[in-house]
């Protein structure tokens, strides 16, 4: 199988614009579509998926805490329980409108503090994986941490990411920031082709670190995304 | 087809109750469960889908305006688009519930001041019926209103309802009230067996009025809703 | 008194803009702060009274219904007293961040359909008139609407608006959109010296109506508003 | 100063109640009065605190973490400044009916999940203590924690609580739950008179810890809270 990009869209929400969603969607394989608990609507959602449908993108959810002021960036106290049952709302809304575009769900990425959440906390990891379960679907996730664990003794398909836009700290984990800068095409196109033939990543202190990717991600909110993207393609 | 009971159900929120739904449960054929814009959160929903199950209860959408404050009875301009958006939203989380617990969804019934509006408007019918055509299944609706007119033009299944804990106007149009009175049983089981029997109901001002019915509604948030359930359940 | 500017601002959300307000305040007098219910949420609102006060310019509540996806851009049906509760919340809040800056509250100037709705509906016009009872400022209205019949039969001030970004139809009425188009700053510059000198603006079919206006009004979100708000300062 | 009862109240929303506020007025000094983010909406807080000037209660701030489905009782990650202007949005919010009913603000206390978090980082209660400084009243806090040690640092007076109808575990900690139980009001009244006269609780597993106390909690959703109210009022 080959490496996928994979990009967070459909996180505008009302009048508010964010990211260039037409303008990434062509150099995507699968959108991570915001199901309005972090950002998006009903609206952008509809308007979203059939954008997907256009351009022939698999479409998987991009579930969050409940937390639209934050962008779902500020971590929250759930059971396990009532984040499972937070998920499924989500998921099962955005596959309304998969079903109105004759399209099925293709996987599920949680987003921002939850997904920093399933790799630190079990009982995190277990309620995102409660909800996979409901829909049979493969979770995106990163390699080596408490998620991947989690999800895989419970025998559910995992996608390990690689963050083209985002920088790993020394001990290789993710640095997740509440905003995005920019980041060179360039650069992020050498990242990914190291990525791809020695599946090893560079940390912020320089060493190396082992990052065996199934998919690269671009967010949509990063500020050049789809310079990113166009080379992130041409890597691949 | 023989007629049924259906009643709004779900309709607690957060640490918030509101009707007996465990205690109505057992009388009714078909839940109209909320979907979190008037009522109901997801844990709501979960429990509310898994208690209809046990049951063997058929499940149906409520959804509504995105009005929480209001309990969805305070009417929105909304246009088709977006209703139709934020229906499907609804509708779709409430299946993820459902395929959850290895159920499907029955029906659509709209909540409140979005049922309302549906016999006044045709956009906002027309968005109902939108939603209804993308989860093929059919709509509750007043005989006679704009609604049955839209659906029926459409080619969308209605089944008429009579409610058994509202009163009717001399023209007989349903009195859709913000808070619900209790309502004698004896008094609403006969009026039942009238609608079966003579395919008559009583208005306000004592006029009968022709109402041809395939299923009794009783509101959850009744205050003696459980007796009027068991009293209708008697009189069918 | 001379004319001022006065300009809606504080309407981004989280991390969506909408207005270039720091480029916009050196060309207005009063600022009209949405107060988080079709937009803005408590930061916004806090940077936004920093910055009027830096400026020295003067600041309003910009109140709503409850509509953050529609940015208070849909009418709701309320009844007057819930109508006033939710005005003087939001007032109330936009206090305390005037406080915490050591301002007061100089007006209140209501969003969207909710402005809308006070020149159709009386009820509305007197919860408005109602929450601005509470705090005692004037309101922003538009002359010769069934608004200021009802502000001024009440006894509370009225400061009559101009609108520099919008046009007027045949009988005069403001042409209220969802989106607005950028205008061209010259041609607004000319609509605003007409009315200063003869009391009069032009409709969209070129009919003269009556224009005898206190404070201009510019839309942060219309594309070109800081080029707008020059050029109307000039005509002033 | 004599010690006084305080009570939460104003914490029902919509439709739904919570709390027999009209039954535990009577016996109760100052009343804390939710501000719609964890519950209340800005009619029942209208409603609210015009039941407490009619019986000359005094009326605190309740602020929240924003979450109105877990009912505040769900930790949110908040930096120190956007929690401040979240918690100057609702005390302002509430100080907009005080205006209206002629009252003043006599306190905050923060709800929930924000109060037990000030116990434990201390931006939080900086934050809350940024809050309090605006508005220029006390707090109340539990004596003896992190709380009261910065805002006592910061020079903002405290009103040390005591918990009429909560637990304190071995380490002399409230044991706050996510839903109360009733509790026998003789007990609990026995419990203030020794509170009252030496200064001393008992807690879970038996021991004494040191309480001093200027005020007496009571919630206003614990099951029988007038029953409560009505014994402490007699015990004090």
């Amino acid at each position: 199988m080959s490496v996928t990009i994979n990009c967070d869209m459909g996180e505008g929400f009302g009048l508010y614009h964010c990211g260039d969603d037409a303008g990434l969607m062509p150099f995507v394989d699968i959108a991570n579509v915001a199901c309005g608990f972090h950002a998006s609507d009903p609206s952008v959602m509809r308007a979203t998926v059939a954008l997907a449908a256009k351009h022939g993108v698999a479409v998987g959810a991009h579930p969050s805490f409940p937390d639209l002021q934050g962008f779902g960036r500020r971590e929250m106290k759930m059971d396990r329980q009532e984040l499972a049952d937070c998920l499924i709302y989500q998921i099962g809304a955005l596959k309304g409108f998969l079903q109105a575009e004759g399209l099925t769900l293709n996987h599920i990425k949680p987003h921002g503090a939850l997904y920093g959440a399933a790799m630190r906390e079990r009982h995190i990891a277990n309620g995102i994986a409660d909800a996979a379960e409901v829909f049979g679907v493969p979770l995106l996730c990163m390699r080596g941490t408490l998620q991947e664990e989690v999800y895989s003794e419970r025998g559910i398909p995992c996608l390990a990411e690689y963050y083209a836009d985002l920088d790993y700290d020394g001990e290789g984990r993710l640095i997740i920031t509440r905003h995005h800068d920019a980041k060179d095409p360039e650069e992020a196109a050498r990242r990914v082709r190291k990525v791809l033939s020695d599946k090893k990543a560079t940390t912020v202190d320089g060493t190396l670190i082992d990052m065996n990717a199934d998919t690269i991600c671009i967010h949509s909110d990063t500020p050049n995304a789809v310079a990113l993207a166009q080379a992130v393609r041409q890597a691949l």
